[in-house]
Formats: structure tokens, C-alpha cells, sequence
């Protein structure tokens, strides 16, 4: 098997029926991963190992996931010259703002790249992207992976025109 | 001169100005401390070296400021099993509601004690009733500063009825 | 039986389904406590004996819990020195940042050192903490408890390691 | 001098220059007041001393201001069957959002009547209004009131349609 | 039947659930009222009348509930000197922080007694307090109702201090 | 069959539950409309000439619904003079407070007129009043739809004099 | 003089230097406009008036302004079947958020048009596009303010590509 | 000169100002870089063609800066498959809240990576880290800003236990 080039971090296993999106969108793009489960705060010294060592395992970019005061993705990018991408998980009370701002609203020096609150899917596509600039092969799959895309929204707009509001609506719900 | 007992950490020089406030007061509460500069982000072993070396040095509370995407005060509260303080410090785009989320909305495992935005004030007298539960003298000196804030609070009013409402006014902007 | 070392208090029995995990880790770290309902606006006089009478009673950390203009935490804060800790309990309407704000941004010279929203668990965390720096049993056991908390983590990496994220999903909803 | 029928009540005479406003509305409707400094932090005895002992002392209505965690209405309002009127004072951090939860998210049982931020006029209206329910004398002042508020509308529009809007905006600045 | 003293009107009848606990209030306290659906944007004369004719109908108080752009209260107060009361009726978007915004932050000269979201008990019982300063009857019953809450406190926490906090849980579920 | 003279665009299907609102108001106020999927990030280059060639194929108004990053709305009033109503749609984390800020913080120059989070049906009442200006038929249908909705607010107002708080409550459940 | 089109209304002389902008872009676009002070608490009835007269005055287009419980767009929307837009003033104290939320979350019946907080200019550009509908002279001054806007936006890319960043920042200061 | 690998665009050249850190900082990290105005709204054509050309004219990353409802990185993002970065610009308003959520939200397919708000530097570095990934010569330059950033940090610390608190805040004021 080939070496991954995209690790995926969460700070606990309750952000992985979220993050698996992320899985799914890279094998999609034929992109290699791994997935870890290594908290910023319950085992720093494993997070900070995890992402010392990121770039000379052959790692290219970083996705980590966290939700409340989520300080994973800022303390990986801490850690290595690697992009980092950040993904804020939903919390419960605040609807993810919490997860959102301490993740965004990093110091100057060392940024991460958020994404949408629980927007694991879009931290796939990202990463593809930032590979396929020097992979031809991957920027291709990300290419198409957008034409599929498009055709699909076209493909609903087709059905509507045909069936009108109400039939779609009603197939909807089927 | 005595060990310090509370050690002030911040991220970045530019949070001095707020948590000077932090070591007036523990002055005035009689209890040694000791500042440091250390960046969760930038600095980010040191900040773990200083965390997890805290208690063996003999510090019993350790206070945290940051903005932004606060992180500080939890990555410290990894490393130790001490009592970790944290000041959110006012942002100027989001007036520091980012800092404050950063640091209280801590995960299971790993509480920080926050205070107000830019409460450097509190954080010295939150980190002296903690020591004051085993030093009867530092307990003292903590009743003693309430007791005088309340005095102040009483001496402003006597001031009000005597002079009313216009001159008391006319006062204060002098 | 041991008198109590830390006193949980909240406004009201609808906090109590929250409020039970800082009882359960206070026992699981071997801390006495006491558990009482007292309003701060119901039964301000009871609140306020209760928290002016607690040094002499021999509590050493006071944890209140409250929801909405949640002033309990900082009504007691002003009748006792000893260190108190506040939750803000989450609210149907604002998501619990009322909570928040009403005990975080305490005035100065009245601290009260705030917790995550709902975050039950973390005050008796931080309760023992507190205990802890003169108790080298407690210490000891918070120390303990985090190591288990950072072990729990590694094992649940090792078994995603083993299984893949798919069964490991899978396992999760069993 | 009569006695007064409505108590204003700070928390710091920081909020003087704000509540001033209360006071001259109370004086151009002609209604005995008194104001005073009273923390509900700093002197919570007093605080509550000053709310359990106005109904006897003849007071109708208490206006309450305070910013940040301002506990200072409800804790008022705890200790007294009189209504009472709160005022939230902007706050530097948070735009006064902070007092404004604080005042208003009461808990049932308990109300404060809460005000705009920082409307320390209109809390004097309003306690104008309540004390005019069976005061003939002030219910027509605050008639008349209305009526010279409404004029003074009228009248600026007059002047725009006289002026234009250019020539209006150049006579505001002068 | 005695005329009504009590005013309340609401925008809608989806307010009727929320609002019928100020209706409850106010009988348990011996206060006429009466309940009016009147939208300020649907039928504005409706709720112009109402509110210009309620003082020479006899009501002491109105209390005026609505959600979203929460216009009625304000709408009510423009057209009446008598106190109005408004209750920010909770949304499914904005959890009802835009009926708050919305009521609380009235211009200065027209103010708005504003309750906590959902907050219809205390509306009636903030009315019962208007209405006691001239009627010892109800007055009376103000503080009975108070004494019988605080009574309702004590003996929860009584029944929490024989059963402790796992009995009383279980018998919460019951 | 006539020409459509409103254009509802959706980024995607889901937002179809909440627009179907605006369709049925349309045909109730008697007004051809074409409803269309097509989103500002998917299909990019159909979404723009949609929105450059509304104007010559007789569309008067265009209507478009989007949630998070809500930028259909804008995109089409960048191509376009007709009138552009922007519907943000509610999002699950925070609540559609992102997509109305998407939406109605418009930059000078470029509009959008938005409706309330969800506001489907206003959308399409508001598309009524435009169209109405020069359509007495229209215009005349818009007074009806409004006098019907006056009377509704009426008539449940007579039945709840009627039947009284309870008896109206408990018809509601059925 | 041409009868006025469209009618600005604004609460308060001081909204008057932000819609201001509103009075600039109409005139340059052609469009005659009138200007009416009338608060929507302060003289009620006059902006009744107003809104319930406008349509046989003969005007398109109502503009209203207002900030904090900001009703005035709302009551007049209430008023008329003409479109009525809506303009959100900043307050100090939240931003305009409270006023922006008064004036888009209007219940289902009665939409207002809500521009971006002090959103002026825009709010005589969205009436110009409304009026432009079926005014074909109007329609072309909106697309000729189009183009010139475009122009701007390309001449000052022009410049910075001749000047370079530093250059093109250095003059901007100028 | 070498061909530009990062492509900044801004919607209006008052975004400049801050979007200069941006080119400073690739400079000292010898990146070339070109810097465009081209609005999502006012130039919506331009745009298009900026983005869709951007990946054969040889650019490696999109850097756009917006503000208020801030499309441009959306829109960018939607016409390639090149990975955009987002600079949210603080408003006058909401801070920059409104921009946050415009850009970061965006929905599933087309990620937009997303810096603090005003972030323009981070924006800049984290272009690097990606170029970075093939170029050793930039890692390394990346590597070496962090190393002395890193030692910034260490020496601000030493003078600040060389001089003490006070000292080192007379100084920063110098």
C-alpha cells in the first residue's frame, strides 16, 4: 500500500460519524490517508510527535477536527511547516462557534485553513486540491469530481422543470 | 527572595499591558510570582517544558492570557495537574468573545479556570483564594482587600449624598 | 464520615441531571462534598449564610451551578474568600451563553472562575486541582485519573488503527 | 423635601454619567428620588439591606444599573415585592450583550423589567409611568411629556421640509 | 365580573401556549385580565385602538407578546401612557434573540418593560408587583407567593439532603 | 400559457420545503413564476446566465434561496438590473444567522433585498408588491390577500373571546 | 417639480448623514424622492398616515430607516401594499444587530426589504431597480451607474497594476 | 521576473491596507505573487475569467480578501480547481463576523480555506507552507521564518526577565 499523504486528526472518536466524510471524499480522489485519534489535550506529547514527524513521514497535509475550545489544528500547525486544515465539529450548546473561532482566529505567524462547521467533506476536497497542484493525475480526479458535481445539480434542475414543484416534492419524501 | 507560587504566562508581549494588573494585585496580596513569554504557537515546547515543569518548581497556580484563538491556557493545562487560570484577552475585531471561547469551553478531562475578558485583576485574586485555602496569611490579606474595596464602594456613596448627583459628576471629570 | 471539602450548590433540582458528573468524579478522585439547592433569587438569605458560613464549616472550594441570568456563582463569590468555581448551564432559548456571560464577566475584585457551558465534570476536576496542591493524595489521584483519560485515548486510536474507520463506525452504533 | 418614591441603585459610580439621565427625567416629571451606590459584589449586605427595607421606607419603584455579570436588579429584586427596573451598561468587550443577558434571562419567579442598554432615560419613563397608574398629577406629566416628544418630532420634520436635506445636515453640524 | 386590569395581547395565537402561564400567574395571584390577539402588522388599527383606548377603559398594565421582528410591544407603548410589559417570544432560528432585540431596545422616551425569552410567569407577576403598590391585597398575595417559592427551594433541598443526589435523580425520572 | 415574471433559483434541492412557500403565495396572488436549480458555486456559469438574460426573456423580479455562505443572491444581482429578493435559508449550526449575513451585508452598489431567515412566503408577497406597482389586477389581489389575512387575525381573536384561554388551547391540539 | 416616487422616512434627524447616501443616488439616477421625519413611537399616527396615504400620493416606493427596535419599516409595511425597504442604523452599542434583526425577521404577511446595516446608497438603488421595471429611461441609468461602478473598479486595477502595491498605497493616503 | 505562483485579489482597494501584509510576507519568503482588484459584484465577468484562467496562466494558490457579504473567495473557488484562501476583512459593523461566516461557510464541494478575520498574513504564509510541499527552497524559507519567530518570542522573554515588568512596559511605550 502506498504511503498516506493526508493525515487525519480528531481529538476524539466522537467527531469520527463526521470526519468520516473526509475518508470517503479522498477515496473518492484516489488520495492515500490515515486516521488518528490523538487529543491536544489529553495526550499533547502524542500530538506534537504525531505532527513533528509529519513531514518527514511523507505526510503533505494535515486535517484536524475538534470541537469546543479546538485547539488541535493550531497546535499540529505549531508543529510543522505542513498546511494544516481545520475542521470545527457542531458542539451542542453553541452550535460550533466555539469550535469555529478557536480554530480560525489564529495568531499571526501560524495560520490553519478552516473549513465550515463540520465541513469534513470540503477538508478532503481542499486537500486534493493543494495535492493536485504538482499531481496531475489527482487535479484530474478533482476536476472531474466538480463536472460530477455540476452535472448532478443540472440533473435535478432537468427533473424539477419536468415534474414541477409539487411531483418533486412529493418524490422527495419517498 | 521566595520561590514564586504563581507563575504568569502570556503569548505574546502585547498582553502585558492588560496582565500587568495581574501582578499588581498579587503584590498587593503579598504572593511571589513570576511572568513569562511563551507562545502556545510559537514557542510551543517551551510552553510545554514550562507546564510540565511547573510543579516540581514549586508554582501552585499558573495564569494563561491570550487572544484570538486562545489556546495557550489549555495547552498548559495538559501538561500539569496544577490549577491553570485563563484571561481572555479583547480582540479588536470580535472583542474578545473569540479568547473567551477558546479558553472556557474546555473539553472533559481538562478544565481552566477562566476569568472576565481582560480580567487580569481577578486572575491574581482567584490565584490568591487558592493559596490562601492552606496560608492563613494570604488568606487574611485577601479578606483585608475586600474589605477595603467594600469601604471604597461605601466612601463613594457617603460622597454621593453629600454632594449630590451634579457635583459628584462635575468631580469625576476633573 | 469525612466532613465535606468542596459544596456544590444550584438554583434549582433541574440542574441536578447535569450537575451529577461533578459528584462522580469528585467520589472517583476521592473528595468529600456536599450537594445543596439554594437559589440565589428565591432564597437569597439562605444563599448568602450558606456561602459566608462555608469557611468555618470547613469547605475549601465552592462550586455553583446556575442558568440564564445565572447569578448564584457570583453571589456567593461575594460573601466568602474561598475560591468559587462556576457552570453555566445550557438554556433552551440562548444555548446557554446567557449562563455564560452572567458568570464569567464578573466585575473586578469578585472572581469566579468559570467553566464550560453543562461543564459539570471539569469544576470537579478543577476542584480537585485545588484540593490537591496541599494534598499529595489527591494530587496524586489527578494525577492518576488524567493518566487514565490520556490511555483511554490511545486505546481507542489503537483500536481504530486495527480496525479501519468503517468498522469502527460500526462498532460505535452497536 | 418629600420622600423619595423611587430608588436608583449602581453598582459603581462608574455608571453615574449614564444613569444621570434617569435622574433629570425623574426631575422634569416631578418625582422624588434618591440614588445610591451599592454593589451587589462588593457590599452585598447593604445591597440587600437597601432592597428588604424600601417598601417600608416608602419607596414604589427601584432602578438598578450594572454592566458585565450585572447581578445587581435581580439580587434586588430577590429581596423585595416592589417592581424592579434594570438598566444593562455598555461594556467595552462585549457592547453591554453581556449585562443586557445578565438582567433579562431572569428565572421564573422573579422579574426585572429590563431597559435598552445603557436607556437610562427611559428607565426613569417607565418608573414614571408605573408611578402615574395612581398619581393623576404624574400620569399627566408624563402625557405631556409625550406630547412635547412628539412636537419635537414634527417640528424637526417641519424644518426638513423647509431647509432640504443639505441645508439641514449643514445647520446640524454647527 | 370586575373589569380587567390586565391587558394581554399577542401577535398570534401560536403564542397562546407560551403566554397562557402569565394568565395562570395572574389568577393565582387575584388579578382581573383580559387576552387579546392583535398583530401590529396585520391588523395595526386594531392594536392602535387598543392600546389609545386601554387606560379609559380602566387596565392599569398591558403585556404584549410577540416573536421575530417583534414590533407589538413598542407598537402598544407608542399609543398609551400606562406600562407596558414585553415578552420576547422564542424563535426557531434565532432562539428569540431577535424578538429580544427587538422589544428590549426601544428608543429613548418610549420605554418596554422587557421579560426574560418565554418569560410570560414573570410577566404576570412583574404586573401583580405594578398593580400591589396601590393594592395591599395583592401585594399581600405578592409575598405569599414569594414565601411559598422560597418554600418550595427549602423543601427540594431538604428531600435532596435525605435521599442524596442519586435517589433524588431516580425519583425526578419517575 | 403566460410568460413567468418572477424567477426562483435555489442553490439546491433541499431549500425546495421552505421555497415551495413562495410558490403557492405566487399562484395565489395570481402571478406566473419558473422555479430553477442553480447554484453560484456548482454551476457557476449557468447561474450567471440565468441571471443576464432574466431581463430579456420578461422576468421582473428574481427571487433566490440559499444557506451558509449564501452567495446565489449576490451573484445574480451582479448580472443583472431586475430587482433581486435574497430568502436566507436556516442551517443547522447556526441556525441561518450565516446565511442572512451572506446575504444582506451586501457591498455598495449591488443589493439585495432579504427577507426574514426562511422567509419564503414574504418573498413571494414582496415579488407581489413590485410587480402590484404597475399591475392594478395584481396590486388589487395583494390588498385582498391582505384584508383575508386581517380578518383571519380577527376571527381567531373572536373565538378566543369566545371560548376563553383554555377551551381555545385545547381546540389548538386537536 | 415631478410628484416624488419614492419616500424616505427615517425615525430620527440623526439617520439623517447615513440616508443621506440614499438622497445622492436617487438623484443621480432621476428619481424624485421626498423626506419625512416620523418615528414609529413618537408620532404613531402621523407615520400611519403617511404609509396608509402613499400609495394615493402617488409614490412607488417607501425607504424607512431606523435603528435599535427599529419598528418604523415594519409599521409602515403594516400600512400599505407598496414595497417598503428597510435600512438598518448602526447603534453603539450592538452594531446595528438589533436593528437589523427588528427590521428582517418581519412575520409571514408583511415582508420589508432589508439592506445591509446602514446600507443607504443601496436602499436608492434597489428603489431605482423597482421603479426601473417599468420605466425604461430609469432602467438605463441603473445599468449606465452599473457600468461606471464596473469602470471604477478596473481603472483603480489599472493603476495598481501600473504603480504596484506600495506606490498605489502610498497615494491612497494622500 | 519569474511567473507569479500566487494570485491575491481583493473586491475594492480599501481591502489594500491590510492585504499589504500579504505581499510582504511572500516576499521575505520569495514567492512571486501578483495582486489584482477585481469585485465578485461590481466586475462579476472578470472574475470569472481571473479564476478560470488562473491555473494554465501557472498560478498555484488564490488568495482573495472580502469583505461584509464577502463572495469574491467563493466565487473564485467555484471556477477553479486551484486551492482558494479567504481573508475575511473585519467591518466597520459587525467586526467582521458578517465576512467570517460569507467565506468560511461554504457548502459541500467547494471549499474555501479560511484565515482569521483581517488574517492577511497568515493568508500569505499558509500560501507558502502549500507551495512549500514540492519547492524544498521555500519550505526551507518557511522553516527558517518560523525558527525566528520562534526566536522573537525567546528573546522578548529574556528582556522581560532582565528588566521586569515594569521596565519592559516603559520601554514599550517608548
Amino acid at each position: 500500500m502506498a504511503n498516506p499523504r493526508v493525515g487525519i486528526v480528531m481529538g476524539s472518536d466522537s467527531d469520527l460519524p463526521v470526519m468520516k466524510d473526509t475518508t470517503e471524499v479522498l477515496e473518492q480522489l484516489g488520495i492515500e490517508y490515515e486516521v488518528v485519534i490523538s487529543s491536544a489535550h489529553r495526550v499533547p506529547q502524542k500530538t506534537a510527535r504525531y505532527a513533528s514527524s509529519a513531514e518527514e513521514r511523507g505526510l503533505e497535509v494535515i486535517i484536524a477536527a475538534a470541537g469546543g475550545a479546538a485547539h488541535l489544528a493550531g497546535v499540529i500547525a505549531a508543529e510543522t511547516v505542513l498546511p494544516v486544515i481545520g475542521v470545527p465539529i457542531k458542539t451542542s450548546t453553541l452550535g460550533g462557534l466555539d469550535s469555529l473561532y478557536s480554530i480560525v482566529q489564529m495568531p499571526r505567524g501560524i495560520p490553519v485553513a478552516t473549513m465550515a462547521i463540520n465541513g469534513a467533506k470540503n477538508a478532503g476536497i481542499f486537500a486534493a486540491q493543494i495535492v493536485g497542484i504538482n499531481d496531475a493525475a489527482v487535479r484530474k480526479r478533482v476536476k472531474q469530481f466538480k463536472l460530477e458535481m455540476a452535472k448532478g445539480v443540472e440533473q435535478k434542475d432537468e427533473k424539477l422543470q419536468e415534474l414541477g414543484v409539487k411531483a418533486y416534492l412529493a418524490e422527495m419524501k419517498k
